[in-house]
């Protein structure tokens, strides 16, 4: 091992032993089930982001007996001194920081060539290989769990077109994952990132949000935490109402693109921002995307209506356009939040790989139809209960008699 | 007519005429409906906060047709002036600000009597005493729609126990209603009334938020929106936690009892703040509940313990524990944004009762088998993007391709 | 004693008390100094708000031993029940809700014809009258105390123009005051009475409020925690870059005019809102003022545009253009906190009128020359550390060490 | 030049070329005055942090004619990449990352020995260095700027006492400097910093904000802003009564020291957070500092109760205390927005950095006594308005009428 080697296996040893501190419901989950080792035997791929806390949950599969085969989803969201310390802890990985497509798709194929019997993944990518490469793995396979948002709409398609042959459970869609992660993970790490990236004013600002989901309404809270003026552009009339009753303006892209400072999107869909709108754009705006692929943000448009490009920051990619403008993509237009940042903060990751360890031992005991499924309640609560009592809280329980109010339709 | 009535009368055909100017979607509807009179022939039976919002909403049923039979749904949200407007206008109405519980109950029958084809209910009171003491009228009833979360759970508990015989539409479930009738409107109207009612300060007080559900959620953001710490207290570990991550203190009542200035039930429940609650509370406190029925706080342990009782400004009963402290009671424990003030502000009512309007147009056209049923999307949809129009505010379509996209799981 | 009138004292009497609960600075103060009575013999004039918490600043003054003679100084702030509780307890009251101009003029006069020794003014017209009109009775008055930015503006130019001949303490600049009163109290009681007045939602409202400073700043604040958009308008660059800061839109009144849905002037100035304005504003605006005069909204320049004006609710007065759309003023553009609901809150009165109380103390002690004086810093923080105690609420010392670094320079 | 040297070369000019288009009042003042060159010929000593904003100030100097001399004002906000940029532009720059405390004062001492005409000083270190070990100089120097509070602090402690022999310019007393740089500038950064070192939530913590000045109110309000619950610790009553009505919860430092889970001093002061708050603070709380010194969280204290050190995360130093609990140290305990982050964002020190240059400017042509003065008012107007046009935002002017209204008394 070179001394470089070293340096990079003590950097990612030290990142997952800070993150395990504040993983409390992770921590317990595993104390509880180690004795018995319910996943003794079980090979497990996942394709996830890898950085810490990630490495915590593989780890944490790892002690309660399997066999893990990891696989980034993400070019930069790989933190390679992280990788090497889960291989040093025996997890096999597949993944470097800045692998192009081609080794990507390359990585999940060999972490499903191991003949997993459970998945975890974030996107439906492993699954979608899986199901489209490998048919003859399919019939010894458990089942799996779903991180994201696009993952599961893209897992339901899947169902509804008769594509998908296993048990997938959606994860994203706990309470414990999406009312957490999605807005005060998202919320948080978008603007620690966004920050960091740029050293910009937040208030003051004029910042747009990109569709107003979970993940949007995350981030314009926080924008408008950090006092700027939120702009929210959406499709659906109701979360459009939803924005404006909360304070925030509504218009279409086309009339937000001429105001915005900064530009984040959210919105799960493609090619969101694009030529129409960066002509109309102020010089100086900053462009950011969340939503889990690099496309909402359509880079090619950019491409072409630009006279040159440049690293002005790391991260910061600086695209001049024909008549002077700048506009400034971060991150390659890939998830803003793990590429340039560290991603969500730790105990939001505590509370979704929580919901992630749970339901793997859920599938191990019952097999299911193909099909996607939801994380039964009494588990989702399990670990909101969990979370609770590691900070401390106690809350009130229903006396018998509300309890048999709230039942009867007599006064 | 005395002069006394005509005063009367005229004041509420201007607070009629106010509200109607803030109801754009309401107004809209009932212009494209008029002329074909839809509800023509049909006699509707309602229990409704009987203030000028909802003298809009009957006014309009008549508009269209209609022959509106009122009754009002709690003796301190009834305004007589306004009763006085409909009733100079032709709705029937059976109520009076401060009825007993008696008349109350005889009012809804007075209404029932007539032999409703559909019923508009808020808290299921009618339909509880439409199935238990008129059975034979429900042959002849084509449907009907309720207003509140507390309706909808009882009329889900009559369903599940095989006692409605009705369709009923779950219009509080409704996106362009819950999403704002239950968070701004309530959010708003109970801290505009217990300013009126105590002149008090808000910023620097702890408010303790009894219940998290959507109009809790809209109280607690209110407040602290107006500068006070907030305490939020649960039964539901996800709702608890939810609380804790907006930043408000989360602890069992007792605790909260301890520490809060005002307490506001939000919870559905019965018997909520009791004995053992008041016995710890500060000397001041002010007890308010925004729930449906006044049974959250509990007024019969307020008087167990108290030795004496004044009405130490309009509207606020002041109990004097047995060790000198006071603690006030708003609005005698009933709805204080109704009971104390002028009930949610009018373009909230605007969603809401738009809602009433097309869910009712609905049950004409189309008869369904008893049950409880979500209002259609698309009408949902249509009174959303009705508001947006009225605001002049456009928002983005999703091209053909996006649409393909968020359909497809190929990448 | 009439059946009605003894309904009007009871009234005023339970205000009295109510506020009286609330008002621990104001409470203790008075107990400390009611045993020497220092105010035994003096003749106090005060020109103020009268209501509630007014009149537990002039009873406590009138247990010190003095003898008071009240002015009200607005006519829609006056409330006729209160008065009736003071005279009762021996407060000599020269005021009317609804008094006229000349009325008011003429109460100030009789006030003043008692020979005082000392003045507590609100707006400086009393002292401007003394001055003006009773030349003869300077030389025994030993000098006052002035409540709000307005008279304090006044008094200055007055001193500046070698006008004033009396020593006056600049109450409203007190720390006590002036960072409470004019921000949370103005803040909370402007949209208290807009609630109640409108019964309007806030909530996705576009507000404009002219003006911002430390009232202003309240006003926007509040604002956005209802739920508000908001517009600020400033003649000062620094105030409108923190405007910006702060999240709020910033550009020239006859933008903003087209966009308000509700409009607050709180400048200090006259015809601030004017023709130009009111032509380019949406139908059904409301326009309310929050300076101390109602010069703020310009109404001659209101009725010359317009062709109706009708009293659409209690205190909302409705100018309708010539071109139909209507304006609403509130309150006849008086001050909306006191004219339309009950003022400030009660605790921020125990902190503004505990300063006038201690200031008053302190003239009687210390004579000074005329001019315009600070209170003093040890009566002011004194205030700070009652309320804070009433509140239960610690904080630090500092150490000695920490005394010394820092009044040092060197390391 | 080595390969190593052109990166970091290379490196620090993206970093300033980065700033330098996000400071328009700079780049505006520069063109205005580059022509006249009225710094010909005059030597600038400067301590500041030297990073890419600080960077864009030295060369606009230098364009208008200085030659600078420039030390870095602590060692852990000192950017080696940046100094090689400034170097190769010929600012002689003394300073590098890391720097002890002797080659910090002897970097100091270079510049001064230069002989300089003016200074610029950040903490006042440099001007007492100047005052304390070369009196010579002190008689050709024609004064100079002081950025921070503290700095303010001690000049008005030297001027009290005597020891101060020149004109300084209390740059941070300007509206343009602190009622942005300190709230705004300080409130973002610092939580930029801390998230990016520690990757943990804000949301739902607890963050414990000790003094409430500028400073503090600006970290305490974005600690609101992203969701946490803010403990703020004062010994000044009226600034505890503030944070009380801002909303968030006052206590002793004592007290707030068991519930913290982030720890932020802003006071000015020594030896705040020392041994006995240690001993009561949770397992994992985080200790930054954003005053001026390293002393407000007591280091040696901190050593004294460990039993072991450990480096968890780059700038994060963890102290593990005997009974096992851990508490970790942000930055060494210097200026955590600058030591662990890029300090400022760029348009915040935009309107600091004008604020020097246009004093600097003024001193040249305006000699004054030994003395600490504030910068002239229409020179910090200046500076708002060209910031508020680089914005495009227009702002009101009063009317001839509303002039005369403001300086007159008479109605």
């Amino acid at each position: 091992m070179t001394l470089k080697d070293h340096e990079l296996l003590a950097s990612g040893e030290r990142k997952i032993s800070w993150a395990w501190r504040y993983m409390p419901v992770l921590k317990e989950l595993k104390a509880r089930h180690q004795a018995e080792r319910p996943l003794e035997g079980r090979k497990l791929a996942c394709c996830l982001h890898l950085e810490a806390k990630t490495a915590c949950l593989l780890l944490a599969l790892k002690d309660l007996g399997a066999q893990v085969f990891a696989a980034g989803s993400n070019p930069l969201s790989t933190q390679d001194d992280v990788c090497a310390a889960l291989r040093e802890r025996g997890v096999t990985v597949h993944s470097r920081r800045g692998m192009t497509a081609d080794e990507y798709v390359e990585n999940l194929r060999r972490c499903l060539m191991e003949g997993p019997d459970f998945i975890i993944d974030d996107g439906a990518d492993m699954v979608y290989v899986l199901h489209s490469e490998m048919p003859h793995l399919l019939k010894d396979l458990k089942g799996g769990c779903e991180e994201t948002t696009t993952g599961i709409k893209r897992l339901k398609a899947m169902h509804r077109e008769g594509f998908l042959k296993i048990p997938m459970i959606a994860v994203n869609d706990a309470l414990s994952k999406y009312l957490f992660d999605n807005r005060y993970g998202t919320g948080q790490s978008v603007w620690d990132a966004i920050s960091r990236l740029t050293n910009r004013i937040v208030a003051g600002s004029t910042v747009v949000v990109v569709g107003y989901g979970w993940c949007g309404k995350g981030v314009a809270r926080r924008a408008q935490g950090l006092g700027a003026r939120v702009v929210v552009t959406e499709v659906d009339p109701h979360k459009a109402l939803e924005a404006h009753m909360d304070g925030f303006s509504v218009m279409p892209l086309l009339e937000a693109a001429k105001v915005g400072d900064f530009f984040i999107t959210v919105t799960g869909n493609t090619r969101v921002i694009r030529s129409e709108h960066f002509s109309v754009m102020k010089d100086g705006a900053i462009l950011a995307n969340a939503g889990h692929f690099d496309v909402e943000v359509c880079i090619p448009d950019l491409e072409a209506l630009s006279r040159s490009v440049e690293e002005s920051r790391p991260n910061v990619r600086s695209y001049r356009m024909e008549d002077g403008r700048e506009l400034h993509l971060l991150a390659e237009g890939r998830l803003v939040n793990l590429a340039g940042g560290d991603g969500h903060p730790v105990e939001i990751m505590d509370l979704s790989f929580s919901s992630q360890l749970l339901s793997a031992l859920f599938l191990v005991d019952n097999p299911m139809a193909p099909g996607v499924y939801p994380m039964p309640l009494q588990l989702d609560e399990e670990i909101a209960r969990l979370k609770l009592s590691s900070l401390g809280i106690a809350i009130d329980r229903l006396t018998e008699e509300q309890r048999l109010y709230l039942e009867s339709f007599r006064e």
